[in-house]
């Protein structure tokens, strides 16, 4: 199921809302600020956004100089909030999967893409018309669940002493790649595992450069402040890639 | 200590050679043909092996056609055996650390590496004299271990079941770069973590364009014949790189 669209469902939607609007949520704290630290100047660019959400980042491209911007995302709900939180002139939102990019006749110069490509069973389509879709010298800079993340089948993922702090990761079944169904607000989330060199292959394989590879941790403050965060030193959660074309 | 070297030590040298023979040797049934796999063409190339060991796999990049192949070891007790078992007029062995590649005047086609740069502390230097030495155009590709394998600070690799068959990786310090002590074969070996993102922006910033990458696992037939080799679907151990200037 390539094209799931959990975001529509009303029991997702909303654990999901809840949990996004946390202020310490790792979105927030680990992943949005790596994903903007890789993003080239935007002045006069024309940019896309692959899985938009609510289109909080398509508002801060055009606030860091994009000409346009283009959110794209499957869920209905979601581009609801989008039209009504997050709009402006140059910002147009469009109601498609990601399996679909090929059907669109524009050019960007940056395509930028949240948290959304480990949903896509299809990586290496995606990568490809994502290649197509830019501009020569273009930019393509992702962020996802990280690789040691979506390696397990089941959610064991650590090991806690008597105090509850984690001691160390349970690493399994990273070599096998394919879906993963998980518990994430619902049951039966589908999402799909890539090792790292399978994600690196796909980009080159497609003719693009590998920029800059980032696996984000938070600073020491945060992780005094927020303790469970400690847990990055044993295992990044995400994995941030820019490319070039 | 970054010119660390560990082969010159007698014990050491014995426990390797012993290692080394055993017909089952991970290297010879993972890592090696993985090597091998990312070759170019060597037809009339000419070839740095960059700790070059006993020198066998120089001798395959001459069967393989490379016009010339110079092996590098900061070991002379390794390439006394590499003299006296695997020579071919067109191989050349020098004795030097891979700290001082800047010393080399010469240039070549295509610079292999197996299994010896997690022995270096500046991984940057390195990988730009990797770069300086490389025709444009050229191949460098090398194998090391996994930063799966090299982030752990205590060798707790494993937790078993009670019929001792391995069923999680106990990941740990990924995100802490930096020095490791090792027992292998004799204690104190020292190693380098580096996590796949610092090893790819070293790459990507030294101007190497990442053209493959690889995370090899032993076939299902090897798995079946040597079951303690069921643990790389769980874990790769090896990590090989072809990075084109």
């Amino acid at each position: 199921m390539s094209n799931q669209n959990i975001y529509d469902n009303q029991i997702f939607f909303d654990g999901y809302k809840k949990l996004r609007s946390n202020p310490s949520a790792a979105n927030d704290i680990v992943e949005k600020p790596a994903l903007f630290s890789l993003s080239p100047n935007l002045q006069n660019k024309s940019i896309l956004d692959i899985g938009c959400g609510y289109g909080e980042n398509c508002v801060e491209f055009i606030k860091m100089g994009a000409s346009s911007v283009t959110g794209l995302d499957i869920s209905v709900k979601m581009l609801e909030v989008a039209e009504n939180e997050n709009t402006s002139p140059n910002i147009k939102y469009i109601n498609k999967s990601m399996t679909d990019l090929n059907e669109i006749a524009e050019k960007y110069d940056v395509i930028f893409s949240s948290l959304a490509v480990h949903y896509i069973e299809d990586f290496d389509k995606l990568i490809k018309d994502v290649y197509n879709l830019l501009n020569q010298g273009g930019y393509f800079i992702f962020s996802q669940e990280h690789p040691l993340t979506t390696a397990l089948l089941t959610q064991n993922y650590w090991t806690c002493n008597e105090e509850n702090e984690r001691i160390h990761y349970n690493l399994t079944t990273y070599a096998l790649e394919g879906e993963r169904k998980v518990t994430w607000i619902v049951d039966g989330v589908i999402k799909y595992h890539r090792t790292m060199s399978s994600i690196i292959n796909s980009l080159s394989n497609a003719g693009f450069i590998i920029n800059k590879m980032l696996e984000p941790i938070p600073s020491k403050e945060i992780m005094n402040q927020y303790p469970s965060y400690k847990r990055y030193i044993h295992k990044p959660d995400f994995l941030l890639i820019k490319a070039k074309k």
